[in-house]
């Protein structure tokens, strides 16, 4: 009685595996123990690393001192740099560039002790804004074409340090991932006359099916096909393709949502490792005031709680061992009780 | 001093990360006891799995009894059942239809103890056969459109059993990386006439870059744009996109190349968790005797020594911590000694 399901934003196949069937006490998140503080990314110790370039939340405290709530510097062992070039050259079939590009970290509290979810609504808006005040900044460089941020929590999920904070990469290419969904989504826009998840949202609310919380300016919901147990789509409910150009009553609504998906994860599945991922339209060429009809920015929650193997690798096709239904039951049932 | 690399075959963007560079002794793969037998898979039990549908090796024993060296049964969980239905149906904007495929185990071994790299020469061409005789039958079902075979070895590499196995699934449905090699060698072919992996075997072999081994029907490589540390491909040097035409002397040469670079990656890297996946060309609609110009089979290897993080989930672009050229040298030095 498995299930093919086809996510119509990615164009890829899911096998929802109803044999399996798993539950949330299936899984085994490895428990990690904090090793004590404090680190590199420490209040006191800022000289450790590379010279801020942002910072927020100091009240006239100089740079590269304490003082700071959210702080972004460049990563010590970049993938990329700012400095390199961006030309391609060839060897016979074989391109490649200079690793030309951007690779930061966004340190999301001066406490060692804190994960993103123990934050207060105001901080988690903080860590947001600088999420969007980088993208904005290193949006001006017009040799770059992509900007992700995202985190990783918990050494499964391929977080090398502890303390929490997020990572944010420019590359000088627009990734294959996302000129596919851009592809699906342009596809979408021209047979349809509307954006693809604009779409998804109208047919989720009026069905009700997969809903995990909703506020004023987000619906969070498992997707009709996910490729891994228990990944939310946080999504605002209002057309735009671009998060740097997202307000700041819709941020506030972004942190509110954030903080009860994180902890709902967190009861449900017992505070799991987890990836998220900021997926937004590349940069508008030539910059100017941005619009895009047939894209919507959202982030994605993955919890590790699965291994990926063979079978995914081999085909892109992956294996869900858990009823998307079931899995927003189960989500919605942990969120936090409201204020 | 990082560089952007494409791999020409996918179309995909890595970045090698110089800065890095790590060397085998940075990774740790875990230790793994072996759980005492006998186990599901064990000679002996043959009552516990589902009926087999194919065995080898048996000197006149009756199917589903002990002296068979290598054996193929239904997966006891399948994620897809050849009893069920395709008929797409979609609810608004999703489409879904029934698990229609096919999930078969092959057993490589009758013994608890034994790896796959342990294993000789001629019992691992009979796990090969297995792998074609298994997909030239499923082939005669034209409900479905690809077969792959794919092995996880070591948990982390998503393996729950650990008698040495491989696993066969059959789908519906052209799986969407297999489409995008296909269309990234069709593209090529069209433009240049020749086979994309024919050419790239004339470049490496002229080169002498990222060669691991060769023997006399096939050459393995680090790809010049790995996804992953150590990846390493099985190419047949002869052009043929179809794994179920593999003649008999191929097929000796193919397991013993096999055996060699899983025995190199096993002392380079301290017998790390692994993925391999055969990759072939989809079933040609209609049966008959098929021809391809412009793909060609071959086997990818992933040892399990990374993590996949937010980075590679939200753009599909890799970072690679160790230089192709590097690995290549790593793995080609920890060979084993021909006899």
């Amino acid at each position: 009685m498995s299930e093919l399901r086809k996510n119509p934003v990615t164009g890829r196949w899911v096998i929802v595996a109803t044999e399996r069937n798993l539950k949330p006490y299936d899984f085994e998140p490895p428990f990690e123990v904090r090793r004590p503080g404090p680190c590199v990314f420490c209040s006191g110790m800022e000289s450790t690393t590379p010279q801020e370039v942002y910072s927020a939340g100091r009240n006239g405290s100089t740079p590269n001192t304490p003082g700071w709530k959210v702080r972004v510097v460049p990563n010590k062992f970049p993938a990329l740099r700012i400095e390199e070039y961006y030309s391609l050259s060839a060897n016979g079939m074989y391109q490649k560039t200079g690793g030309l590009g951007a690779h930061e970290v966004i340190i999301e509290t001066p406490d060692h002790q804190l994960d993103l979810a123990d934050l207060k609504t105001e901080e988690i808006e903080m860590v947001l804004n600088a999420y969007q005040e980088r993208m904005r900044d290193l949006q001006a460089d017009q040799r770059l074409r992509y900007c992700i941020i995202f985190k990783n929590q918990g050494a499964q999920a391929g977080a090398s340090i502890q303390h929490a904070h997020s990572q944010l990469i420019a590359v000088p290419v627009v990734p294959k991932l996302v000129q596919e969904e851009l592809h699906e989504a342009d596809e979408f826009y021209r047979k349809n006359g509307e954006c693809i998840i604009c779409r998804s949202l109208q047919e989720d609310i009026s069905s009700g099916k997969r809903i995990v919380s909703r506020n004023q300016f987000f619906l969070a919901t498992i997707p009709f096909a996910p490729r891994f147990p228990y990944e939310t789509w946080i999504v605002p409910l209002s057309h735009e393709a671009f998060f740097t150009k997202v307000d700041k009553n819709t941020m506030r609504s972004f942190a509110d949502i954030l903080k009860k998906i994180l902890l709902g994860i967190k009861l449900a599945l017992g505070n799991p490792p987890f990836n998220y991922m900021l997926h937004v339209a590349p940069y508008p060429i030539g910059g100017g005031s941005p619009h895009r009809e047939s894209y919507h920015w959202h982030l994605e929650i993955l919890p590790v709680v699965t291994k990926v193997a063979g079978f995914e690798w081999g085909t892109d096709f992956y294996i869900n061992p858990v009823i998307p239904e079931e899995a927003a039951r189960t989500l919605w049932e942990s969120l936090p009780v409201e204020d």
